[in-house]
């Protein structure tokens, strides 16, 4: 197998692990063979190389004999710290003053600054979490809203790996029981169950189908949902995003075409993060700017997890579907059909079984529309505790398993030899093991870490 | 005496400890009786009720159910604790979403969301430092420069308690003999050693003095040291400014007049803040403009620490002095004299001893002028472990003491009668108890911890 080791120096590293903002209290963490060693040399009131782990204790933090501050220093002893290797942390008064000193001091006695990330990497290396552990705690660090909390919290607590071990645990069996069957090649016997292998194959397909399809949600979630509210011009787009997110943000006007940029703001709707995209009105016209403006809404509704098509109820609806379909000029699936200006209507004139009919400007049926948002992404995957992939290195790693995991199903079909079946197979458990970091290489590694915030 | 309170009640208190900026840690902090009780209804790996002082405790903090992070808890209990109460400290990941489930988890559990400063208030009000100490808690994380921090930490060791406190001691040791005096008043007895009490009322209007006269260095260490550049036009207060600061920030050219708006700039020079005005050159002019620049240069000087002459080497020096005197229209005492373009001077031309020889434009000279400013400072006596007033609280109280001393020895050398003086000595020592909290009003209080951070 390709499984490549990144090495750890015995370096103690260390860091700001707390804000960067004003704060009462900042923490300064040391880990390595020699935290306790170089903290103690400026800790004056114990001994903490005779202290447990898991321990606090107040003193003063002197450097050449002056005060710097009154700390709190925390000792976690290897292996039960988040590194797994001995950890100290010091909690100081929130001065950049101080923190600096103390940052100071801990490289003069030999510690070294910290790279991103190189906290986690260290947990990652020390076999504390896997890759795609280690990987969710900086989307637990960068979430702020509930569902990108939720999507961190299952990965880091290792919901994704233990979907994936099972699978291919299973397929590295086969993998072994093919193995066997090239070395008595020349007797031409099967150890590996043709029928059951086709099954355990259609089955992981069926599995990564299921993780590729959530990563348009979890992305989304991960970043806010993308959705574009599209429409003719004055149908009240502007309206409607003033209307979602509370707040007169986009110019309102009677006149057609008052909007031009592409306004965005993101609105917390149940816990999940949406961003709406008003933009320019689609028609044909000879006025350049709103040229440009409806190019950018096209470009918009082409890149939106959700495209909202807003109509005005008192013009022919299908006929406005159409007219944006062709407008749009790019093959648009299953929109969000969006009815305004409800109160310009008889009651009980809802004719469209599928579409939700509001008035903006009376902020009627905004929050249906609200609650269709979030039907809209299937969340209840999420809420069940299933795994939805957020990663786009998962994703990636996943569609190349996919594609050899196809490719070895066709293989089985058409009675291709175990050879060829065996290398596609070993392919597929290759990509697999790149989620969870069993399969590693260095690039990697250094462009997953890379990404962390320094001090975790 | 006036003796007064400040009643805390039994609320248990929780903040945001850690800076508000990302992170990779944050820190949310419980005090009270409760602190223990309510984070254990959250933590579910260990009961934290068992577990001693000074104990770090890792495991999942769920609410509703629903896992927010892995934390990490430290536990302090009372009396051996910041506050004095029990404190709970709970570390997580730097994410804004998980900080504000953990705050509004204790929130609902019973907690108070902590007023400003009301963490350190409570230190105070259970005994654990005086308000001198407590009012330095803040000044050290808000320090930002060596000397600032010097002075935060030296007065939160209770350097300036302790020279108060014994001052105090002896003066109340007169005051209750003086007292005696007044209970046998009928009999002209003298218990109060009149030599000796003049002795030390002396003695402490020196002390006094003394302190009061270290508050405007001390003030402007605190708040960075103001030194205003004054000059004619075209002698380079430009080019000095950008010297000091090592950067082009002020707009040089040989056009008399260039600078009207004060520019300002901060330097550290050997750990000491200091602040540099560069202001419009002071000559008699119709411009409407540059009339304003000028005026506005004549205020900064009259507010610095340090006045700084800067003259030019090419022209007559006694000259100059005598017009800016004339322009400034204050009365000037000993300004810093600095002679720029010495460049253009031939060698050894350096004829006025006390003055500082420079080539701004060449950087010639500069860094023996930083060595005189910070000589301007006195700080010696920073250096040595003396006290220096830097809070405007603190020199007022002194000032008030002060008054009465002054007021209490003229009694005595007037042969006054020992009731009177026993009421002025009281009022002396009820502003020195102002200061280090022995005697306080709500009033003062509230002042005092309203310009923290929350959480401390």
């Amino acid at each position: 197998f390709y499984l490549c080791c990144m090495i750890i120096d015995n370096d103690t590293i260390c860091a700001i692990a707390s804000g960067s903002g004003k704060g009462a209290l900042s923490i300064i963490r040391l880990s390595g063979n020699k935290a306790i060693d170089i903290c103690n040399s400026f800790f004056h009131s114990k001994n903490l190389n005779e202290q447990k782990s898991h321990t606090l204790h107040f003193g003063t933090f002197k450097k050449n004999d002056s005060i710097i501050d009154e700390v709190v220093v925390s000792v976690f002893r290897q292996p039960n710290s988040f590194t797994g290797e001995d950890i100290i942390e010091v909690s100081c008064h929130g001065s950049s003053y101080i923190q600096q000193q103390i940052l100071h001091s801990f490289v003069q006695a030999g510690a070294r600054l910290a790279k991103a990330g190189e906290f986690t990497f260290r947990a990652y290396a020390n076999g504390k979490m896997d890759l795609s552990q280690a990987e969710s705690v900086a989307d637990l660090i960068a979430s702020d809203s509930k569902a990108a909390h939720q999507l961190a919290i299952h990965q880091m607590r290792g919901g994704f790996s233990d979907d994936l071990s099972q699978l291919r645990s299973e397929l590295i069996q086969f993998a072994s029981l093919m193995e066997l069957e090239l070395d008595f090649s020349e007797e031409d016997v099967e150890f590996a169950d043709r029928k059951k292998m086709l099954d355990l194959l259609q089955h992981i397909q069926s599995v990564l189908e299921h993780l590729m399809n959530s990563f348009k949600v979890g992305n989304a979630i991960k970043n806010g949902v993308p959705v574009a509210i599209i429409g003719k011009p004055n149908v009240g787009k502007s309206t409607l995003l003033n209307a979602l997110i509370n707040e007169e943000k986009a110019i309102v006007s009677s006149q057609a075409g008052t909007t031009r940029d592409v306004i965005e703001d993101v609105v917390q709707i149940q816990g999940i993060s949406f961003r709406f995209f008003d933009t320019a009105g689609l028609r044909n016209t000879m006025d350049e700017i709103e040229s440009i403006g409806i190019q950018k809404a096209i470009e918009h509704a082409k890149k939106a997890t959700i495209l909202l098509f807003l109509l005005d109820a008192t013009q022919v609806i299908e006929t406005q579907i159409e007219e944006l379909q062709k407008l749009a000029n790019f093959p648009i699936t299953n929109p969000l059909i969006v009815i305004n200006k409800v109160d310009l209507l008889p009651k009980n004139s809802h004719t469209i079984k599928e579409a939700i009919y509001i008035s903006a400007k009376n902020q009627q049926g905004v929050s249906e529309l609200s609650s269709q948002l979030v039907n809209r992404l299937g969340m209840d995957s999420l809420n069940n505790g299933n795994t939805i992939v957020s990663n786009a290195r998962h994703f990636e790693a996943l569609q190349n398993a996919l594609k050899y995991i196809k490719q070895s199903i066709d293989n089985l079909n058409n009675g291709l030899s175990s050879e060829l079946n065996s290398l596609d197979i070993k392919q597929a458990l290759f990509h697999l093991g790149e989620i969870t970091g069993e399969i590693t290489t260095d690039d990697l590694l250094d462009s997953i870490f890379s990404n962390f915030c320094i001090g975790k």
